[in-house]
This record gives C-alpha cells, structure tokens and sequence, in this order.
C-alpha cells in the first residue's frame, strides 16, 4: 500500500468530534427512550418503518434494507416485538420471497405513546443546538455520505454478480 | 406532557438521512477494519486512546471516558485485548483509584499495521464525500451537539449530588 494520505488537522478535529457525537447522542436517546417507554431505538425504529407503510405491513428483506439493519439482527428484534404482541409475522404460500412483519394495533399504540417523549428528546440533544442553516448542512453532508456508501455497495454488487456469472457460465464448446 | 412539537419536513429529512448515514458508515467501517485487520472499530479506538497517552497507559475509567464507552463493555473489550497480547492490566496497590491499562509493544505494531487501511476507508467514506466547508461544518455541527449532550450529564450529575447531600444531611436538632 502506497503511503497513506493521514488526516490533518481539521480533519482530524472533525473525525474525532463525529466519533463521539454519534455514540454519544445515540445513547442518550436511546437511554431517555427506555426510560420514558421502555422501548430500546432499534425496535422503535422498526415500529416507525412498519406504521408508515400502506397496510402496515412490510417484507422482512424490505423491513432490513429500510432500517439499515442486518438480517440476523432485524430476526432477532422482530422476534422480541412479536412476543410483546407488536408485531405478527405473516407469511404468504403463494409468494415465496418471504415473510412480512405487520404492526398490530397495540404496536401502533405502543408507538404513538412513545413518540411525543421521543421527538422531545431528539429535539432538545439534535435541534435545539443547531441553527437552521446547520440542519440543512447535516441533512446534505449525511446525503453525500449515503450516496457514496450506496454506490460502494452497488460497485460490490456488481463484482460478485459478475464473479457469480463466470463461474456458473456454460463451459466453452470450441 | 403538552403537544408535541413534531419535526417539520426539513427536520425530518435531516433526522433520516442523519440515521441510516451514522449507521451505515459505522458498519461499513467497521466491516473494512476487520477484513483489512480482524479488528473490530471499537477495538481499534481504544488501541488509539492508549497509542496517545504518555506511557501509553490510560486508568480504565478514563479509558471508559475517553471512548464513550459503558464501564462494562469497556472490561469486556479490554479483556479480549488483553487475550490477544495488545494491551496489558496493571494495578498499583498505592493507588485506590482503579487499575490502568497499558499498550504492549505488540498492540502498537498491531495499531500501526491496521491504521493504514483504516484512514484510506475513513477518506473514501467520509472526506473525500465533503468539501473542506462541509468538514469544517461537519466539526461545528458536532461540537455543538457534545457541547449540549456534556450540559444534560452535568446538571444530571448536580441532581444525584443535591439529592445525595440531602438524603445524608446529618439530622436536624433544633
């Protein structure tokens, strides 16, 4: 590996203050959020994803790709929303790409209780202490940072369908 | 509680992208370093913390501060960094404050072999996303948040101090 470009000092400033904003500011949400609704942030994110879906209901592979969350992960979690009667998991014999979470209404009423506290704590940690030009700088930077996290994984893609192509393709018959 | 001031459409946008973009490129980080590596990110921050003290040596609550790191997990990554040869525990009987961790030379080299790769993903997934305004943004925008977030947890600590102080008052004897 040729010699790498380290960070300098601006850089090296921001890297660090984004380190410990994000674990810090996810922390105290999710803290206040069990605290205030008993809920951890990675099931009300779930429960968010689900209630705003025609019919409340999604396929589990769409359910993993919307909360930027592992399948092995998201299984688990469901599992633990399922047995506190939140959510139901259905599956379709004539559709075999899956199973869907759906939300019950006693998940959309665990959600709508647990929203107002929810959005104060995101409110007084996130946009109480930006200005507005800051929320729109955060919402752009984060976009940039997405886009070019989605065009790496779709160069991925690309490779290992071409891989996959090579080596399942028919032998050559001169 | 009164209504709820919820996000409007810029917030909102904000919150989203602000989500699924500290997720994803946490993950994605995370998968680089220990493919590169075999080390885990939140490994990798505490060989960082200990690489930059003088002796190389940090006491494990200020290693738990410095890394925004729970108490318990912190022993749980330190006893693993410690099978593996990369950090040592020592304990000073003069000293009730706590036992120190310390970098061996062979967690140095394992530092110093990883952070290479590790600052080329940091630069593919975060820097060369931004314009220097944007890191410089970046900065400003997540200074403001710590700044906040260290405000909330000292007027929390002054709460559990006053009422520490009243619960032990010695009794009033008129």
């Amino acid at each position: 590996m040729a010699q790498p470009r380290w960070l300098d000092e601006e850089e090296h400033h921001t890297w660090r203050s984004y380190l410990a904003a994000t674990r810090l500011l996810a922390a105290q949400l999710d803290r206040e959020l069990q605290h205030d609704s008993g809920i951890p942030q990675s099931y009300y994110e779930i429960l968010v994803r689900l209630s705003e879906t025609p019919g409340r209901r999604l396929r589990m592979s769409d359910l993993a790709d919307a909360s930027d969350s592992s399948r092995s992960r998201l299984s688990h979690a469901v599992a633990r929303l399922v047995a506190n009667g939140w959510v139901e998991r259905e599956s379709c014999p004539t559709d075999r790409r899956g199973a869907f979470a759906v939300l019950t209404d006693a998940g959309f009423e665990a959600l709508s209780n647990a929203a107002p506290s929810h959005v104060a704590s995101v409110r007084a940690h996130l946009f109480d202490r930006l200005t507005p030009e800051q929320v729109v700088q955060l919402g752009q930077i984060n976009d940039a940072i997405l886009a070019g996290l989605r065009e790496a994984s779709a160069e991925i893609d690309q490779e290992c369908t071409a891989r996959e192509q090579e080596r399942t393709a028919p032998p050559q018959v001169a």
